[in-house]
């Protein structure tokens, strides 16, 4: 029976499967076994992803995969990609190899600026908070020295420090907006500690400050946080080549660059399309940044918020025909880092770092988006030649044989039938009835 | 040397690595053992799991993890969680707790419809299409039956479909909306497979249709795809308090109530903090999401798309005082399967839908919902008292820690040491070096 618990974090691993158990899985052995099977057999090894968050049980398996044959500003790569949706691989791969004949994808960072903002209430004078703000920048941009002293040294730390008034947006409210500069590493931590330095140095500064003279009035802050919307921290990746290099014939190719500049005008101007095309975008982003151990939940909530940055949401990719050149490309905001967080700790980011060739988080920002790009460029062409469930259900067939218990030999048989046929759940089951009986 | 590759995806695993470990890791041997070591030593099981996706070569391990004392519509839940950010179970898990002594979560499912969409090109007269669209119907909701025969009779199927005018958007093009209820699958298959049926159906019929005179001016499809954006698959998600019981004394309970819904109305009005704001919902949302088998970034996608359909991109949940008491509640689009895709496939999914007590879709977006919430709810009541960095220094301070290969004692040592000192890696990393000294 579901009871509540107190303390749970406190008890051992074996203690918290142990009550799990007994009250959520009605003492089902199977359950034990199950965890134990996803435990890594080192305990050494187990240990350090069991410190990695609270409460800890087992490990979840996600499929590290590798897309081959990315040519990225004429440097060869092999992405590492940790993702379960069964296309997405394969996808990126055939598009990498398409674009490795063409010439390849080309990347540049367009800027890595982050933000944070130390959000504060204050009802009294805005010439007092103006010249209250001046007064203590020089105290503000001291407060944070020790804690970026490192951060210097790699090239980063705390850039500017400008006050913004958002009282027509809401009465009273106003922000310290900060900007930083984090070097290789996604720099949360560093934002946030630079920040509540700030904040608190602020706030204590005003109580002594000649400029407000009534009690009432004085700054008080809200709550201080980086952004995770990064505009200024912008990649982009474009691919070109000529029209008659698409397609097989002349005739093909003509048509293909058409339907696909089609398809990329729908996805920016009709909002239910641009939702699914940018999902497509970020199945290949997102298994590079779990790949990297970044965080896939500031990433997208950043790459989407800035599909909406006009007031309405749109493609994050775009495409043309210019003369006889066909070109495609994209352009988002990414904070990733290469040191700190995971990076350094989970024994398969490391790997796929050394992968990677030990990028810096500006390389890394280019494979990502290269990796956001080629998966839309797969996901459109088949959107508009052979439709997304040929190549999709292709990979998931398999899965749906596994649940199914197929022998070797009737996945052979049934991949035979249902190249031609629609795969779904209940047609393939008939089929390995079919075939069984 | 990296070099490009031919047939990468039909070699084995074995021959990949093999090739691999030669281009891109100059022959590292440490890299055979580390990929080694995250197998499952269960060969079968390993096999499944390489099934998943192409050119799979190990296991990536995210932590599965637990957070109990989950009081939802008088139903206690311990949440699987699947997260790698170190502060997000432990933040989830005391919201819980302290929602389960106020009476817990309200949810409720306010629609669960789901849309794809037949986009398509057409410059002849829209009476014409009106005409033929009408006259067409019937056999494009005909040509979905033995496709919906199962989804059917679980409830679902294509609800309607409607011919929408898009030509002031973009000259020419048209869309097909279709309308899906898909029960406990998330449908993506289902749908995508309905509108290519209808598309082709659609395309097909046109050609010889007495509306369309000129052959120049038949509509023609340019892709068929479901929606992402799922504004009509809609859960919300409350808690409900008497302000004095929010704080031990009344006094810090009034100040609290203030701070905390001021840290929403920031989120609402200002972008930069609303991003981050709905970044902190979905590591709570996504962590149910991942562990119950469904994709996130399809969720991620049609959330952030939702948090900017007013044009400004805003605050998914919302908090206010009224009376003697405090509210506070999410709404978002959530769609969710509890059958098809990895749900009955992967066993720790299998497992976590088990603990979950084999929920419903509609279960399932109560519970991601409240989730979402619950650690909204704690990141905001962090940042209004503490501030964001104590308690995810906590976990964090645990990765340093591991990464610098502290015994024990170092560790008990260090956690006293920070437990009112900033936790940055270089001070972690200095104290322990005095430590050893």
């Amino acid at each position: 029976m579901s009871i509540p618990i107190s303390g749970f974090s406190k008890k051992s691993k074996q203690e918290k499967i142990d009550w799990l158990v007994s009250h959520y899985f009605d003492n089902d052995p199977t359950v034990y076994k199950t965890l134990q099977l996803y435990w890594n057999s080192d305990k050494e090894l187990q240990r350090l992803h069991d410190d990695f968050t609270e409460n800890a049980i087992s490990n979840y398996y996600l499929p590290f995969s590798i897309a081959p044959n990315f040519l990225i500003n004429d440097s060869l790569y092999a992405l590492p990609m940790v993702i379960e949706e069964s296309s997405v691989v394969a996808a990126a791969s055939n598009a990498a190899k398409f674009w490795m004949k063409r010439g390849g994808f080309k990347a540049e960072v367009l800027g890595t600026l982050k933000s944070g903002q130390v959000h504060f209430d204050y009802y009294g004078s805005r010439n007092a908070l103006q010249k209250y703000f001046i007064d203590s920048k020089p105290g503000l941009l001291a407060s944070v020295e020790s804690l970026q002293r490192n951060m210097k040294k790699r090239g980063g730390g705390l850039k500017d420090i400008v006050l913004v008034d958002k009282t027509e947006e809401l009465p009273g409210y106003y922000q310290l907006h900060c900007t930083f500069e984090t070097a290789d590493a996604m720099g949360a931590n560093f934002i946030n500690s630079c920040l509540e330095n700030i904040a608190t140095t602020f706030e204590n500064a005003a109580m002594d400050s000649e400029y407000f003279a009534d009690d009432d009035k004085r700054p008080e802050v809200v709550l201080s946080i980086l952004s995770n919307y990064v505009p200024d921290c912008l990649v982009e990746a474009s691919v070109k080549c000529r029209i008659d290099e698409l397609m097989k014939t002349k005739e093909d190719s003509v048509k293909f660059a058409g339907d696909f500049v089609r398809a990329v005008e729908i996805a920016s101007v009709d909002k239910q399309r641009a939702v699914t095309h940018n999902k497509g975008i970020m199945n290949g982003v997102d298994a590079v940044v779990l790949a990297s151990g970044n965080d896939f939940r500031a990433v997208e909530a950043g790459v989407h918020a800035y599909a909406a940055r006009t007031g309405r949401y749109s493609s994050l990719t775009s495409a043309k025909t210019d003369g006889e050149f066909f070109h495609f490309g994209i352009k988002i905001p990414l904070a990733l880092g290469t040191v700190g967080g995971l990076t350094r700790l989970h024994p398969m980011v490391k790997l796929a770092l050394q992968l990677l060739k030990q990028p810096s988080a500006e390389d890394l920002m280019k494979i990502a988006a290269v990796a956001g790009l080629a998966q839309n460029f797969a996901a459109i062409r088949s959107l508009v030649t052979t439709g997304i469930q040929k190549g999709h259900m292709k990979m998931h067939l398999m899965n749906i044989l596994n649940q199914l218990n197929a022998t070797s030999a009737e996945k052979a048989e049934t991949i035979r039938h249902f190249q031609s046929e629609t795969a779904s759940h209940s047609a393939v089951s008939a089929f390995l009835e079919q075939l069984r009986s």
